[in-house]
């Protein structure tokens, strides 16, 4: 007997049939003698539609209203899954956020979680009752509905757990769990048993969108074991936990690929002490996001000079590319260059720490394929390169197969 | 500059077009200076789509979750209403029924409102925004969502102008006020400028549908002066009121005719005490509501019986059938027969207080025209009459052009 936290997506309580699959699922665990706090998204598509009506009365609503609005997409899930379970003789009752004591930050459209206190959950788990409650939202201090920004179920359900000290909490989602690589690009992506928050943190980071950074960073902050796995089969998931020492046993858990980022170089920098961070800075005050950043050596003779390469998404290159040129005049840089068709590929692994090497015979594999690399940039159990995009896939299956098999 | 509560049906936020035609209307009052706090329904189809979603879950859902899942609709329109006034430059934020302070019972889909703390609402207006409160909803002291059912948004908004002590109250709906009589049925029938409680009490619950008899005792009780009036155009409504004097100068107020009513007549009932009492009894048992009820004089020699005859809705029919079938062997009533080809013409007015004659003259105009009166009944301020349905449309306007003109 021990209580679970299961938390469905969008895509799982899709429509009605689907609502019931969840319940049957649910059921099947109760009937194990286990207590389950049931954490759901909004249908999909049910957040679309809101924010379809929104946009028709004006085009940037505030973000309170918004709050208000999307919170119902939730609340419409939360009242139909109890009733799947009440229709096959499983006691349940719903809570929204709100009720479900999730305290939260005042700021609208993502809002941070502050402190949880379940009392309504406790008192429904006492009387035998599958809770439902609504993931993505919460309510401040004074009684304000936010919502919590992307990701946002994955850390109600993470939140939950933590809260009640659940044995387990499992994250259902359209795949099987966490992937050695994309399985629609590497064939022989293998699905893994267990994973590192830190491994899971830096390929969230470098493009696998199983789940949202803040959540796995929640987990790990409040040590929340966590099993990613499919709602459409029985088949086990990715435990996601704290590093283990068998884990190092494995030097790389995982190569992803992230196609989404484009590149900008500037030229003839002159190299002298506040450049780069006049540069960032004013990317920073812009909003814009920057990944990878690479400065070359000086060279020329004179004034030394430096070459400065970053990555940034897609979306933003546009208004990076006006903040570059407006520093023209105040830092005398030569040019200022960009390049969409890249792909940063990562490979990941806390073994890095104890085996030396990886590094090179990633670079070895991918000179053999005739890669070549534009950007280096690592962290303790992490290597990404920028390669030209139409390599990508090639790279990513040739760094798998050296790795992962 | 006064404190007025508004108050919009499904019909007037049917779609985004008219939730900015709403908030064009309130921004008019704002601007004369007046505060303003504007209570709205679900958007019409909304709640009936929520109702489809639930019953492909199970024909019989709980009404705990139904009440979850039905607040979603008032939720989704309070925060559109609220970014159509911002959007055209008028502060405003919305209040679920819960965050507006309305306290209800824990009766779920009918709860009634207890009391109201509206502490937000105060410190909202305060800020000088205009409050968007969600009609129909509440919650319980321990935090569950309750629903007030039939006609409860106009109860949310003539509570709240209870608590707030508005100046005015106003009922925003599909039609001009309250008429003399249902101008699709009577072409001369005249808006009333004003209408005391009980004459609009004896009207909704002789069928005009204006508003339920709930809100206008509500109302009643706790002196809350309020307006039916259109949102269509603006023309002045109705304002529904305590009776003063003048009021007595109209002996007719206005007629109606409730064509959903049907007669069951229970002929040879021995005429001891308790058995009209176990008749209705029997009735009420079944949840069935009776209107009117007319007992003949005894007659027939020997044992002397009674006929008994009463009215009820139309869709009861069938059930109050077999109660009374059942108590066939127990009571000894010699047969029992049903019509449903009845409709019931009513006319009320507080000026037959002081008026005598008033019931003399409706049954010589309905003689005239040769309508049987078949049942009778009378209140202080009202007469009814049950006449042939085929004839009802036709004594309507006889009535309303006796009284009316």
């Amino acid at each position: 007997m021990a209580l679970i936290v299961q938390k469905f997506g969008g895509t799982s309580v899709g429509n009605t049939e689907r609502i019931k699959n969840v319940a049957a699922r649910v059921a099947r665990y109760r009937a194990r003698g286990d207590s389950l706090v049931v954490v759901v998204s909004a249908m999909s598509g049910v957040t679309d539609g809101l924010i379809k009506l929104a946009k028709e009365i004006m085009p940037l609503p505030s973000e309170r209203e918004m709050d208000m609005l999307l919170a119902t997409g939730e609340q419409t899930t939360i009242a139909l899954t109890a009733m799947a379970l009440q229709a096959i003789g499983v006691p349940a009752a719903s809570l929204t956020g709100a009720q479900a004591g999730i305290v939260t930050d005042g700021v609208h459209t993502k809002a941070k979680i502050k402190n949880i206190t379940p009392k309504q959950v406790h008192a429904l788990l006492e009387t035998g009752s599958v809770v439902i409650v609504a993931g993505f939202q919460g309510q401040t201090p004074e009684g304000q509905i936010t919502t919590l920004g992307r990701g946002g179920s994955d850390l109600t359900a993470i939140a939950l757990a933590a809260a009640l000290k659940a044995g387990l909490c499992q994250i259902y989602t359209d795949v099987d769990g966490v992937y050695t690589a994309d399985p629609r690009l590497v064939l022989t992506a293998r699905k893994l048993d267990e994973i590192a928050y830190d491994e899971m943190l830096e390929l969230a980071g470098a493009g696998a969108k199983v789940m949202q950074l803040r959540s796995v960073e929640f987990a790990k902050k409040f040590g929340v074991v966590f099993e990613v796995r499919s709602s459409m089969n029985d088949n086990p998931g990715t435990i996601v936990k704290e590093e283990t020492k068998s884990m190092e046993d494995v030097v790389i858990r995982g190569v992803s690929i992230d196609k989404n980022q484009a590149k900008v170089t500037v030229v003839g920098v002159p190299d002298r002490p506040g450049v780069a961070a006049r540069i960032f800075q004013a990317l920073a005050d812009a909003a814009i996001n920057i990944d990878m950043i690479v400065q070359n050596v000086s060279h020329g003779e004179g004034a030394p000079v430096t070459d400065l390469s970053f990555t940034l998404d897609k979306p933003d290159l546009l208004k990076a590319r006006k903040v570059i040129d407006a520093l023209k005049g105040e830092i005398g840089y030569r040019d200022a260059t960009t390049n969409e068709a890249i792909a940063k590929l990562s490979m990941v692994g806390v073994g890095m720490r104890s085996h030396s090497g990886a590094a090179a015979k990633m670079f070895a594999v991918l000179a053999n394929e005739g890669v070549n690399i534009d950007m280096i940039s690592t962290s303790e159990i992490k290597v990404s390169v920028v390669i030209d995009l139409a390599k990508g896939d090639h790279a990513l299956r040739a760094v798998h197969g050296a790795f992962l098999g």
